[in-house]
């Protein structure tokens, strides 16, 4: 019974990619993102470092961090036509781009001092495998800070609001402790995404040997309310997880 | 605006006494919770440790705590009727019980080198304040183990199973993100808890000095299921929430 793990590359397929290009965070980057502000209130001072980003799509956050004056930013993902955007949108000598798939990253120890990644772990079976691997590239004092989809959200059998007679929305939670793959049809038919716990990923990283500094579900804030007002069914339920954890 | 915090103290109202007392854990005591496996498997070896219980009840760990070769154990409960059970039930001379009201704790620094509490953090308004205390409280290697309600079966305006037509049963979680008050009828009407995210408690745990060791929010085990077929309903959405923190 051996099977390899890949991850499922959606990005590639036409319809995902042509929807995926359509959202908001992947026009206005990083500030598209209404999750953006709580991790960036994350992130250690990025200058002289050398930053990784897992799954850093069209680049958006490679191109920030070189701003923030990171030394060196490698930009990994399974996708080569975000790649291919990604290289194409700059041409900043300290970013490069590989292609990688994150069940089988091997990276160089000690290489780097910050590990970051929004919104790709939860396409990845094995995240033992991979927080081990993250835990054994950073440098002594090197952060990993990522978001990925909250459990809450990705839990349901039927992931969507329900609505009673006065309006009043809930999220009908169901299957939340029953850790495998659910298959949404988000963007594309048959995506899917590996449920677990917020207590199953702080335990692997704990066990991958790093230290718990911060654990978020993603709330707006009044001032995002006020511009965004869709924003507010948030507060009913989380949409993301962000964590911070040390070497 | 100065307010004093004080926990609610539904336990001495005779009707809410008189209900707990008949829950299956106030009668079969720790082996009558679901959670207590789990909870225990957390537990260091407690030989020759000092450990002290918040929120002790009936006294049920107090007693196995020093059946386990605690040296001394001191059990705190805000309910004065639940003391006097507790008192009455053993002429252990290393247990000692005593009123107090968690919200405005003061302890021995470096006294103890285990707490331990079971479902009662949910009562408290001030947990900064109490992990704040429980932190100078216990020795160099001294652990916090606690359970706590899992903000997903607190967090909902109707907290309550949905079915549907063809019997499914989903929790409708709303409110996720608001952290103030929940008032339940849970056993008397009118009970007041205190709804945070699990991102907060750790958070807060974090700050006061802790290093978070284990999260676990509490599933069943099979064998569990097949011994209460009424358990497997608590795959659908946690009820609890345990953590161990290490000073």
């Amino acid at each position: 019974m051996s099977s390899i793990i890949m991850t499922q590359n959606v990005y590639d397929q036409p319809e995902f990619f042509n929807a995926y290009s359509r959202l908001r965070r992947s026009i206005e980057g990083l500030d598209g993102a209404a999750e953006w502000p709580a991790v960036r209130a994350l992130l250690p001072d990025l200058r002289g470092l050398t930053v990784i980003d897992l799954g850093c799509g069209f680049g958006w956050f490679c191109r920030w961090a070189s701003e923030q004056g990171a030394a060196q930013v490698l930009g990994l993902d399974v996708s080569e036509k975000m790649l291919a955007r990604a290289r194409a949108a700059t041409s900043d000598t300290s970013i490069s781009y590989e292609q990688a798939d994150l069940e089988r990253l091997s990276l160089p120890e000690g290489g780097f001092d910050l590990a970051y990644s929004s919104l790709a772990f939860h396409y990845v079976a094995d995240v033992a495998r991979l927080f081990a691997e993250m835990r054994r590239s950073l440098a002594v004092g090197g952060h990993l800070v990522f978001s990925t989809e909250h459990p809450i959200y990705m839990a349901p059998t039927k992931p969507g609001w329900l609505v009673d007679g006065s309006g009043a929305k809930t999220w009908p939670v169901d299957r939340y402790l029953l850790e495998c793959p659910r298959t949404t049809d988000w963007l594309a038919k048959g995506v899917v995404e590996h449920h677990r716990t917020i207590g199953t990923t702080l335990n692997l990283l704990i066990r991958a040997g790093f230290v718990i500094e911060h654990v978020e579900e993603f709330c707006p804030t009044p001032e995002q309310i006020a511009a965004r007002p869709e924003l507010a069914g948030e507060l009913e339920r989380p949409m993301f997880l962000i964590v911070r954890a040390r070497v």
